[in-house]
């Protein structure tokens, strides 16, 4: 049932994704440039969240996607750009060559730069009947400060510069909590500020989302070493083979998974003091726990 | 009178910028690479033109810095990626090493999309009692349609891709409409929207603003054949070398200098035609006409 509802609002966002690309008025390379990544597939777990926030609070479904969908293009623009040459030199990325192998290197920093650029326009235009402007400012301004030089940006930068280095725990943490789990928490507090949540429930749903992104990436790292290539769609063992530091390493795999159960259980109490139907993010939860790609 | 008006206007952009980027919480380094290239000068005829806008409606100059900043957060952030060495390849840009070249291509990539990613969040978080929500969410949508791929993204594409082949002249101007013309008309937009110009005058203004696009392109053509080495900061002939089609090239050198005038006595007649407190404005006009830099 829940499983049922998560998979509509994932074929939702998929849907309306490409009709995004297709009414911009814009060369035609550029435009298949950013579909191809938008398209690449992917869990989609940040629209997902966003979307089960508004069904927490019993709202629209409808009135979130444009903002799911401008999460999901911040979302692809930072992978296309992290796998540029100069940054990580990927070229699969769920088993698809990635974007600057496909459209070359200069056409993915731009395709990058589009996606970014639109996901503000989109949010900027919906529809005042639906959201107030008030509440589409907060929602443009949190998007800002998660997604730019005091969150994800910040955290791809600690990243690069962590590199080779021998990481304390806390600093690992620093950099997922900004990589990763900034843009994760944005999409709980964007259904929250769309669903009108009062502070309290705002609060608390962002302590279950900081530790639902610190679980997510502790089970992103287990999934390197313990994973599927077929499933994961890239390399096993690639964190070890790039001298990355990550939770097994720092805290052995038996410590890295109580760490894991430990963040999904306080994940959990916070989403259980929100006092919401919780029943569609604890299903997420318990996804990204036991996920294995 | 009007000239010392302007550069009282530049230092305080100049003096604002820097405090946009202490104030964030993020990497020394991210901060580092992103007032680098936000300190390297330049003309600022981007903030100039929305200041000398709010000017010509008698308003208050402070409630426009901001927007000012963001725009030329987002200029700076253009530059940053049109140097890459994947883009235009630049050491150099006002005589200075160019973003990559100092900080490295991965942090230079970082440093545009920090830049271009916390212009929104400048705007976003203007003080509502200075401007109205409304406007705010005007002012966002239309940066976003200005800078991203129906916009300066877009030039970019066109040119990337017009690179070596012959262009006709509406290719060129689409080129041209869309790389340095969307953030020059947004710079006089945001201006009238600041300013609660109306409709017919918000057109005007456009009108004038367009004009003003194209001879600054078509000056910057000029000034690579005829300019001073010492004063434009680059490489004199550099268009011929890179085999760039320019407007001298397509109308020859007396054509092209005949199209910059027509469109600077345009852009002046739009502009008496908005009926506003031109003399900033005027003054800029004359200023791309005849700059040597």
């Amino acid at each position: 049932m829940v499983e049922q509802f998560l998979r509509e609002q994932k074929q939702l966002v998929e849907a309306q994704l490409p009709r995004y690309i297709a009414r911009l008025n814009a060369p035609g390379t550029l435009k298949q440039a950013m579909l191809y990544s938008l398209e690449a597939g992917g869990k989609r777990i940040r629209p997902l969240l966003l979307l089960a926030t508004l069904h927490a609070f019993h709202k629209e479904i409808e009135i979130g996607l444009p903002v799911a969908c401008a999460i999901e293009m911040i979302h692809t623009y930072s992978l296309i750009h992290d796998d540029l040459p100069s940054m990580d030199n990927d070229d699969l990325r769920r088993g698809k060559p990635t974007n600057h192998k496909v459209f070359g290197e200069a056409m993915a920093i731009l395709a990058g730069d589009g996606l970014l650029t639109y996901a503000f326009q989109v949010i900027a235009e919906m529809p005042d009947a639906q959201v107030a402007p008030e509440t589409k400012l907060a929602l443009i301004a949190e998007l800002a400060k998660a997604a730019g030089p005091e969150g994800m940006v910040a955290g791809q930068v600690a990243d690069m510069e962590g590199e080779g280095q021998r990481l304390l725990l806390e600093e690992l943490e620093y950099i997922h909590r900004h990589k990763t789990g900034k843009m994760l928490q944005y999409s709980v507090l964007a259904g929250a500020l769309l669903a009108g949540a009062d502070e309290a429930q705002r609060a608390y749903l962002d302590a279950f989302a900081s530790h639902l992104g610190l679980a997510f990436q502790i089970r992103d790292d287990i999934l390197d070493i313990e994973g599927s290539e077929e499933k994961i769609g890239k390399k096993v063992g690639s964190d070890i083979e790039n001298e990355k530091v990550t939770y097994p390493l720092l805290l052995t795999m038996e410590g890295a998974k109580e760490k894991l159960n430990f963040h999904i259980a306080e994940a959990k109490r916070y989403l259980q003091a929100a006092d919401v139907q919780d029943d569609a993010l604890r299903y997420i939860c318990d996804l990204v726990a036991t996920r294995d790609h």
